[in-house]
């Protein structure tokens, strides 16, 4: 929804790995069961939600990917098999059993990621069957067949490649995400993939997500709850044959692919965020410490009265301040200024009135920076949130159950 | 707005005081100037916003009710005095000096509330006649009028009267509150005022209007936003003649009388929030403690998700959870019970499908409970929360500047 993006799926080819996105029934239409399959035993490296009533997928990946090693990840959309209790978890075992049986490899292998709605138990007889037909259309070609099946009610699918040389190899990274798309009620899951040939240490590719994932799409803000079903994993096949990456230069050209690729999958997921039609870059420095920055940054990005503002193309400073004002960061209101679309609003707490019809103009475009210099420190922080609209509203307090 | 309620002021008196409220022409119609006079200084007690960019006034108040005595309260409705920096203090003084030269009391005796938009300097020219009149229109009966003249885009005035005895003498305590109704941009200030004729001693009317303020007004939530000018003040006179009160039997009495006139305020507050159409009480018990069953009830009562699902009466209890989930509070998601207006949905985690359309129906009502028992200790919280709406964010989204 948002913006109304259209945008194709990259097709791309990642040396070791095949995949499909079929239909099985559970979203009222279109592909729903997606599936990554590695050709040997690759690499893999996981982000989690923090959400406590994390779903059973999750739960049971995170306890899978902990070795460091996988074959296969099956995706369903429709159905975040989420508050489901054991029968969720029954659910995850039988399926992932199933890819495993016909793959020829161990059920722990094959990973599981879900995203719809909460509280519904997951009908086999709709999901297996579709798990048989994604294992039988699994193609080396397949990526943006799956990109497209792991979508709920975004409004196109989102990836994004890399291309880099590590010592004389060539190496792809290609990532296909699902985000904020969320006009049907509980399906703001953001579940991102990134398929790679590079050959990585399992710690090195562990550390280089968590390190890219806290730069790009931990910055997003669409409403700001946060999913039971939140997952990144990062599958690495080797299949490039480059000396292994470990960290070193190497590791900081991967890095940088890596998080440049991610960069993009989160501004299409805020872009694409619900009901959105406006991507807000809230910029956050001189505060006293960068923790501070982050809550300032974030307590703007979702702040409600904040997030109409910039709906309505509003340069109404005074909310920006209050809102890190209560964010708990250290802030002296003399001190802060206030800068939106490179227009300065606010220059050490004395509004400039002479600027605000400049800086109307500049929020009234698809992307606004607003940045808040507090003059207190080093600090900084970014956080990429999208308006709030009455079409949120009206998606989201449509009867669902 | 919200729910177009009409409700007319007390037309209390409060032996020991007077009031007013007239027209000054910083609002574009109705009063905008409010005092509040005490016949002699009169115990004073105050809670403030905890947003660090605190408006001038709210610095000066806090400042100038330290020492537990004033005498007078003046209150202006339109312009926040927030993020104006020096002259805005300077406003502060010039007004209250102005009332004090006409009431022959010290300037420090008298203290400032202001609410309104943020960020414009306040026109002198403007407040300082309405600031005249005001002294001169002061009357025994003028409750009514000063409460009308705090309101800002509030649909209704809001008064709440308690009469008790202590000892034998008969004891009013009248509140007059202006909060949520926040059309306008920037307007989301609370403001609440109790005059008392009890005579209490100063430690314990800090101490009882603490207590009373953290189990009513900060139990309510419109949007999430702290404002820069959110301001409590309790006068007592001591014209009841009543043996002071330090604590004890009647400072029980008082306490609840009070607790009880500021739940009702409270429950106003949210019922005129922002085009909110309907008033949820989000009650978490069985966290493993108070903290934990604030952070669930308050992270419920904040989410846009779980809001717009209270606008659509939608009885989403996976949103519930979900909240509960990512607010930091310790959560089993397979021992949560939820109870919507006294129907459980999920027992133990497990959902009771047919039971959804009965707590469909109670959701519909304009005042709903949603409980949740996380069966994880004896920690309780209460939240007060208005649903979502596409005018609140209409509203909010209008030009402002």
């Amino acid at each position: 929804m948002g913006l109304k993006l259209r945008r194709r799926a990259h097709a791309v080819v990642v040396p070791g790995f095949r995949f499909a996105g079929v239909r099985s029934g559970l979203k009222t239409a279109g592909p729903d069961v997606a599936l990554i399959v590695a050709d040997r035993p690759v690499v893999v490296a996981g982000v989690f939600t923090t959400n406590r009533t994390a779903a059973a997928p999750v739960r049971v990946t995170r306890e899978r990917a902990r070795n460091g090693r996988a074959r296969a990840v099956l995706v369903h959309a429709g159905n975040a098999n989420a508050c489901t209790g054991a029968q969720g978890v029954r659910t995850v075992e039988v399926s992932t059993a199933l890819v495993a049986r016909k793959l020829g490899v161990p059920a722990r292998a094959v990973l599981a990621c879900a995203t719809g709605k909460i509280g519904v138990p997951v009908p086999h007889d709709v999901l297996l069957p579709g798990v048989t037909r994604a294992v039988d259309a699994l193609a080396i070609r397949g990526f943006p067949d799956m990109a497209r099946a792991i979508m709920t009610t975004d409004a196109f699918p989102k990836t994004a490649v890399r291309r880099i040389r590590i010592g004389d190899r060539p190496v792809t990274v290609a990532v296909a995400g699902k985000g904020g798309g969320m006009i049907a009620p509980n399906m703001a899951t953001l579940l991102v993939f990134v398929m790679t040939d590079a050959r990585l240490s399992a710690a090195y590719a562990r550390q280089a997500l968590r390190a890219a994932v806290d730069t790009t799409l931990n910055e997003a803000t669409v409403d700001g709850d946060t999913s039971t079903n939140d997952t990144v994993l990062l599958l690495a096949s080797g299949a490039a044959g480059n000396p292994i990456v470990r960290g070193g230069r190497a590791g900081e050209a991967f890095g940088a692919a890596l998080g440049s690729a991610l960069a993009e999958i989160t501004e299409l997921v805020v872009l694409d965020g619900e009901g959105a039609t406006r991507v807000v870059e809230v910029e956050v420095t001189g505060a006293r410490s960068a923790a501070d920055a982050r809550r300032a940054a974030r307590a703007i990005g979702e702040s409600t009265l904040c997030k109409a503002a910039f709906h309505g193309a509003d340069p109404n400073w005074g909310r920006f301040v209050c809102a890190a004002g209560y964010s708990g960061a250290a802030i002296d209101g003399e001190r802060v200024d206030v800068t939106i679309g490179g227009v300065r609003v606010l220059r050490r707490g004395r509004p400039k009135t002479s600027a605000i019809p400049a800086a109307a103009r500049r929020m009234r475009g698809r992307r606004v920076v607003v940045r808040l210099d507090l003059h207190l420190g080093s600090g900084r922080a970014r956080v990429l949130a999208s308006d709030l609209t009455p079409a949120y509203v009206r998606f989201n307090s449509a009867y669902s159950t």
